[in-house]
């Protein structure tokens, strides 16, 4: 890219999703340095670079800048490098026209701008389920169509010509029927530890049946096929890559195996749901219930091996 | 500006010191309204434009946050206006080099980077009084010399030629004796309110005696000269208006005025130095009874009229 792009003399990059925390100044230290040997490396100066970390307004920024003196650190002495926070949807534009040089994403984009309509008929899980009617699928595969061309659309008019974008999301492994998601898939298991929650009487079960994940894991032939009919980026690279709430890395031999990924994988999925669980079910919920329930059921599904999630790395660069 | 900038099609305005709250884009709304009437009436397309909101990386920017939509719907409609948080000390770089249009600061760079070294000689004030020695007044002035050559020296190196920035500041009234600061000066009023909880036994002497406040309130010939040495920039206007924390708009009438007079600017005070003061003090100090000594003696005071503290605002142009 810095060849492509002649080297600029000042480099704008963007995490959108980056979340609360430090997470998103792993990945921006580790563009940085790379820019920085690139640059030693064709003995050109280091650009100064704008650091740009996006989520929604309600993202708690705050905690997030507790972490730029570290993030400082970390950097190679080369250049200078300036952090912003961008606080709007990144299904809606960000940036000035043409000013983006690199845009990174990671598990963000699975994420939906809002709940597909006519999801009424399943009242059972909070996502498609191999019991889910297929017109459950064709809704949230149309809301999928809409966001990401709107995300394509809009990062086409920011990004100069031959910036890249890397996006890594949750997809799904190409299987012939659509609604297929294997028994441990997370929200299948969100589905039922909120079901048991309804069996002790703890919340009503019209409000479990009213509450459904703005998400969508879509499949790489879908994704290939919106960004060519978007038709502003073309595709370098594609990879998919097993997915398994990184517990597969533990030691699958201890007897406390099951127990510990069941923790693990909690408290993941509790990071990205805790807030939207919140809004749904207000004070009626428990969530640390919620999610020992949900503990039990991953340890009970510790071994299944025949996943349907993947991760996708679509690696694209701006026409 | 936008006629000697030839109207560009995408201009970055930022606020210095905005700290949370609403404050900020009451300024923004004004400048980027500003900005689409002069296009309007030159028959320009309005340009894009990125508003930067900069304060330290302590300051509260997820309040600051919650105030876009209502800022957006202040806007007029043409153009396109991004918001973005700069969590960094504008005495150091905060944005690339030559991207930056229009700077406004608004009461802001009167605090100073550090307190200053060689006041241990004044006990008995947190600032400077007409009995500090005059070593003190060197010591504020010498260190406001090096911040506020640091701060423009900082901004032109990030503004464009032509480029404007407009500063609003404490600043004093030149007098012949650069010591003295009227009896009813906010850190005067200070000094006494923490001496007050000195001889209730509250806080100790000591821990009062070592609170200095980062502050300076430079006159108009010292902001001039610096200004001036650093010759980065031109003047292009530079005004003082009368300062006293908003109640003079009062009805002095009132029996009650000095008592409201008091609450009010007690509150603003409160605003700028609680966290100073928690910072120094910890939990020994009781800010709600800090700050019902202040207003009261704010009443005591209320009448006073030979004020020394003026509003400096000063228009630069980057040459």
């Amino acid at each position: 890219m810095m060849k492509n792009l002649d080297f600029p003399r000042c480099i704008k990059v963007a995490d959108l999703g980056c979340s609360s925390g430090q997470n998103t100044f792993l990945a921006m230290s580790e563009i940085v340095n790379t820019i920085n040997a690139l640059c030693k490396e064709w003995n050109k100066n280091p650009p100064e670079i704008d650091c740009c970390l996006n989520d929604l307004p309600s993202n708690d920024f705050n905690t997030t800048f507790k972490f730029i003196t570290s993030f400082n650190k970390k950097l190679t002495r080369e250049g200078s490098c300036f952090v912003s926070a961008v606080p709007y949807s990144f299904y809606s534009r960000l940036f000035s026209r043409k000013s983006l040089h690199l845009v990174h994403s990671v598990y963000s984009i699975h994420f939906l701008s809002k709940v597909p309509e006519g999801l009424e008929k399943n009242k059972m899980s909070v996502y498609i389920t191999s019991s889910s009617p297929l017109s459950e699928y064709k809704a949230y595969l149309n809301q999928f169509q809409k966001d990401f061309t709107t995300f394509l659309r809009m990062r086409s008019e920011e990004m100069v010509s031959n910036g890249r974008m890397v996006l890594t999301l949750i997809g799904r492994k190409t299987l012939d029927d659509p609604l297929y998601r294997d028994c441990c898939h997370f929200w299948t298991l969100l589905s039922e530890s909120l079901h048991d929650l309804v069996l002790e009487g703890i919340v009503s079960a019209s409000k479990v049946s009213s509450f459904k994940m703005p998400f969508y894991d879509p499949s790489k032939e879908e994704v290939t096929d919106l960004i060519r009919k978007e038709n502003s980026f073309k595709i370098n690279d594609l990879d998919t890559h097993g997915f398994d709430l990184g517990h597969s890395v533990e030691d699958c031999s201890l007897q406390s195996y099951g127990v510990k990924a069941g923790q693990k994988e909690a408290s993941c999925i509790r990071a990205v749901t805790e807030r939207m669980l919140i809004a749904h079910f207000g004070d009626d919920i428990n969530i640390d219930t919620l999610f020992n329930k949900y503990a039990l059921r991953v340890s009970q599904h510790a071994s299944c091996r025949i996943k349907t999630s993947v991760s996708l790395v679509v690696s694209l660069i701006r026409k």
